[in-house]
């Protein structure tokens, strides 16, 4: 039996704005993307969060149809949830946040159900490190595999708590960017040493269409993305990839490095997915036969018989 | 036996400037480069280029000392050889082209010796299509595997020249930025579609750091980039991956998809070693033990166990 996945981490609405179009009021977030990424791995996947009274009633169907538990997902009645707004550039790598309201996140405190206090895999998806902490802190006992996902911009205003957190937790998935913002070196070899010390076993970088590196250590796995003719709508993928990560680990309770290997290629794969339609669109009708093909797609892509003597 | 390999490019003085220092009148040259990273593969590489009477005598020696035959290579003792003085960004994979002397290069007319026109393996190595063109029309019998490297140079001011000479190529080497220029599309997959329908069967897309994609009709392959601690000169990187890619296949003799793979990870551990040093210092003290060392730190580096149902 796979084990229980705790996920946090922002519902929200997104507008967003690619050079394909525009879509507004989107459901989004980390926690939406993760936890719907994760639940193609396993049914014991839980969301803490928080939304206001506007958050559709369909979606919290949708989560509950995914089996995703949502006792901790918080409904402020009388607030609004929380908003972002970006503008994707044509090379679709970078963006420009033309908007953010935290509305409920603004006085958000966590809670985890008492029935996930002992949940075995955490995911502390992008979100202020105090409130990661916060989660950590409720936990009854330490799960077995501790993931966070972060930003640049908390390092910009809470370096400090962020690396609280990172003291804390045995995987940290960031972005070339931020690897370097958090290290202070360009080079990623050297980034990813300097990140090792601060306190996680293992580092995920994660490039975009550029692919993702594992660190461990003296230890490096490199997962290439797939080459996809159109990315649609990036929003999400980082999520979607974090949660595909933690989700095939949760499913396969085995925390040694081959097997993060391979829960790499998984959550590029739910990326891969992600990226195709706008916001949670596609990620919401990915099959299981969807996702054994292009499983063999990174397989073969990846594929070459080098015959050392 | 490995077969035989000719190499065209330009044999010239470069002037360096990374930001971790500069160096003067360094020997490079897209057929140096290449040259030396294919005679690790095979004894059986000839070049064709030009150089002026400035060339110093010890490279000539060089080249012989790595059984390079340099019949081919024209010396033209009144004038002066090509230079090139280029300075790197800080990200190492930008750089200003500060001065340009074609000097010899201006009316080269290059020549295949007779001994060499039967070569089974031929590099158009970066170069005027015109004259990849009249090497190509030089060779007594059709190699079994032709590969062209350009850039974007000639795109810019020869491109039809270049698409004549892209009609008679098997491989064509460039980077994601010409791929781009090359067929007026921003995705890869869609770009590399495009080129295949411009002639040759395979194309390989270099993106430095983010490693290389081969793609063959629907196929694709992803070969990463080692991670390396410091890029110390990229000069000639793209060009000793070249050699290396086609000595490899030289030196095996066979042009399956399969094998191309392998010759991909080949040429990337050759480029992994010129960038560690300034021009072809580090490229000429590789040893066959450090070769195979880095080899296996692909192979490490590419490693995961699917095991699909």
């Amino acid at each position: 039996m796979s084990s229980s996945l705790l996920v946090i981490g922002t519902v929200a609405f997104d507008n967003l704005e690619t050079p394909f179009g525009k879509a507004d009021m989107v459901v989004g977030g980390a926690a939406t993307y993760a936890g719907l990424s994760a639940a193609n791995f396993t049914p014991h996947v839980g969301i803490v969060s928080v939304v206001g009274g506007d958050f559709p009633a369909s979606f919290l169907q949708t989560f509950k149809e995914r089996n995703i538990n949502t006792e901790g997902l918080q409904i402020k009645q009388d607030e609004k949830s929380f908003f972002w707004a970006g503008k994707y550039h044509n090379d679709m790598n970078t963006r420009d946040t033309l908007d953010t309201q935290l509305n409920v996140l603004a006085d958000f405190n966590p809670v985890v159900p008492e029935s996930q206090r002992s949940a075995e895999y955490l995911l502390l998806g992008n979100l202020m490190p105090k409130l990661q902490m916060q989660v950590l802190d409720q936990m009854a006992v330490r799960p077995k595999l501790v993931v966070m996902d972060t930003m640049n911009f908390w390092m910009e205003i809470a370096m400090d708590d962020l690396k609280e957190v990172l003291k804390r937790v045995d995987v940290l998935t960031i972005n070339d960017e931020e690897a370097r913002l958090l290290s202070g070196e360009y080079s990623l070899v050297k980034a990813a040493k300097k990140i090792l010390a601060m306190g996680p076993d293992y580092l995920i970088i994660k490039k975009g269409e550029n692919g993702a590196l594992l660190f461990r250590e003296n230890k490096v796995f490199f997962a290439p993305a797939l080459p996809l003719e159109d990315v649609f709508d990036p929003t999400g993928a980082g999520d979607s990839f974090a949660g595909g990560f933690i989700g095939y680990m949760a499913a396969t309770d085995d925390i040694s490095f081959e097997n993060m290997r391979r829960a790499i290629i998984y959550g590029s794969a739910m990326a891969s997915f992600t990226v195709e339609k706008f916001g949670t669109e596609r990620l919401l009708s990915v099959t299981e036969e969807e996702l054994e093909q292009r499983i063999q797609s990174f397989v073969n892509l990846m594929h070459v018989d080098m015959e050392l003597a």
